[in-house]
């Protein structure tokens, strides 16, 4: 049996095409269509509640029976001291000159979640395959997830971490190309990789036995082709389902994909505290301009959430991140069966 | 005529397979072995002096009488009034604790040759394929080597630098993908454009009717069958040809390349001034740590150059330039033809 076939056979799936978890993009509807239609829709829940987890797969629970991948990040809480008043003192400002009010108080008293919150809820509701990225999971819980038979899949955007996650016992590896949009994977190095998938995709195949599921810049039959070709035995594919239907994405952001050039997406820490690839906007300059230190994850991501929110209701597309790879560009849009079939289309 | 026949058939070369042009590396060894075995061998000539250029010229056509490419710099040079001394502390200081006699002479006084020094003699040397980078030829030029039927190729590494080329009446384009190592063509953006291979041949494939040459990251049939896919008609390989026999790269340079990973290659401008991949060594590393401003091209790679000679002459990998892609990777040095050969071993 070749990997392309052992990968399908394993996520009991009928393509070997997987739509990439997408925080504040992805929908259940979406998950559903993708799993309903032969591929492997993903769940994105990183850093969410419990409550907002189980909430988000009852939804997906209720519109598919097949499998569908719920995707964590496996990130730590830093122990982060310094001061966090200049970067309020800075977003309380810019939402003022935008017009939004914001207030101090949505800009103190988070509460952080991990994956360790939300993983005994995945082995609780049976999730067959879980995804993740920013890191390795702890030992202990890959034994967990393993006495279900669950499929367990991690990221990895160079050799040395694709080489960690085989050691972590992972099943497979997504390989996340630097055209990818949304945020880096990345976790072993001081210096984030920036490695190209015409590279990555190679590499991580010569060295590491396991299947592989090629993201970044995937948006057709004939890059699918190529990612095969290179070695991969899936592909995931995220930035042509932001434009759909199905999408949470707001109308601003999804239109603005239909003018998008190649140079238009930058790797920015402005939104998260994480290295994360966007679309160019004004909140993004404001923040470079600022010259202020950014926090890391999850912290830079709490300060800027509501400031996001309000962005997002009042279709402010400048003012909240729009995560997208370096072939987004989308004409119009589609419902997620279209783009779905299109990218069957050769196969 | 499907493109990669037209593309063969213009170039009059057998195979769809560039040498890219590696100053420092290429010897007219190693472009006559690629054209005399049926594919493009290119004389890298980018601001060198005319005599050196005619010399390089002559002793490539004593080896092969089959077409080759001579590749230009079309830079600029530029209005730089910054002093210059604290890189010339740094520098004579950096050289002495590794032991050369590096002097204040060495670092004054330049020429600077631009290819408007070159262009007249590949003209009269009937120089068939001239293709050049950091921008675009002058419109005269092009008019010029027109007349002569001189095929035109530019490099780009975002969609607006190919439509710039296209304006300037170039024949064909080389898309050099973030993954290639050498010094980028880029030529039109404020921020170095970063996209992987993945997104940069379609979208030069999509929106410019010209026939396309796909660079960096290939080095095996694979990789070329990939770039194929993706619209590519023919394809350009450098690193794979640094360690060879006909390579003028120093051993410990290319010995290096039998153990380097995807993360050991870095964008500097330590060297040259110009951004370019090479392996992180610690010349880069000191010139990073010094905090100074690096002078643009051409005025630090002559104020480096000296000292780069002297780690040659010497072996020292650790303190001169060693360009590389990110699948850099030989296991062993060969001969060109032997490189060459496996390339072309599937087409």
């Amino acid at each position: 049996m070749n990997k392309k076939n052992e990968i399908t056979k394993k996520l009991k799936i009928d393509y070997p095409v997987i739509q990439a978890p997408m925080l504040g993009v992805t929908t259940p509807e979406m998950v559903a269509e993708i799993s309903n239609n032969g591929g492997l829709g993903s769940l994105a829940v990183g850093g969410l509640s419990p409550d907002a987890t189980l909430e988000l797969i009852y939804k997906t629970k209720k519109l598919t029976n097949k499998p569908f991948a719920v995707n964590l990040f496996a990130h730590d809480i830093p122990d982060y001291n310094e001061d966090l008043e200049p970067m309020r003192h800075f977003l309380l400002g810019l939402a003022d000159s935008r017009g939004y009010k914001l207030t101090s108080q949505d800009l103190t008293g988070f509460k952080f979640y991990t994956y360790h919150d939300q993983i005994d809820i995945l082995i609780q509701e049976n999730i067959s395959v879980v995804s993740f990225t920013f890191g390795c999971l702890d030992k202990k819980d890959i034994e967990k997830l393993k006495t279900k038979e669950t499929i367990i899949i991690g990221t990895a955007t160079c050799l040395d971490e694709a080489i960690k996650l085989k050691e972590n016992n992972t099943d497979m590896i997504t390989a996340q190309g630097i055209e990818a949009g949304g945020h880096r994977g990345s976790f072993t190095k001081d210096k984030l990789p920036e490695i190209g998938l015409f590279s990555l995709i190679p590499q991580i195949v010569n060295n590491i036995d396991l299947p592989l599921i090629a993201a970044g810049g995937i948006n057709n039959p004939e890059t699918i082709k190529a990612a095969f070709t290179l070695g991969a035995n899936a592909i995931q594919v995220g930035s042509a389902f932001i434009a759909t239907k199905e999408s949470k994405a707001i109308l601003s952001y999804q239109n603005r994909l239909s003018y998008i050039k190649d140079t238009d997406t930058i790797l920015t820490r402005a939104f998260s505290g994480r290295w994360a690839r966007g679309i160019k906007n004004e909140f993004i300059e404001a923040l470079q301009n600022s010259g202020l230190k950014i926090p890391p994850y999850p912290i830079q991501n709490s300060l800027t959430e509501k400031f996001r929110k309000l962005a997002q209701q009042n279709n402010d597309c400048e003012y909240t991140n729009m995560w997208a790879g370096q072939s987004a560009k989308s004409q119009k849009i589609k419902s997620t069966k279209e783009v779905f079939n299109f990218l069957i289309s050769e196969l």
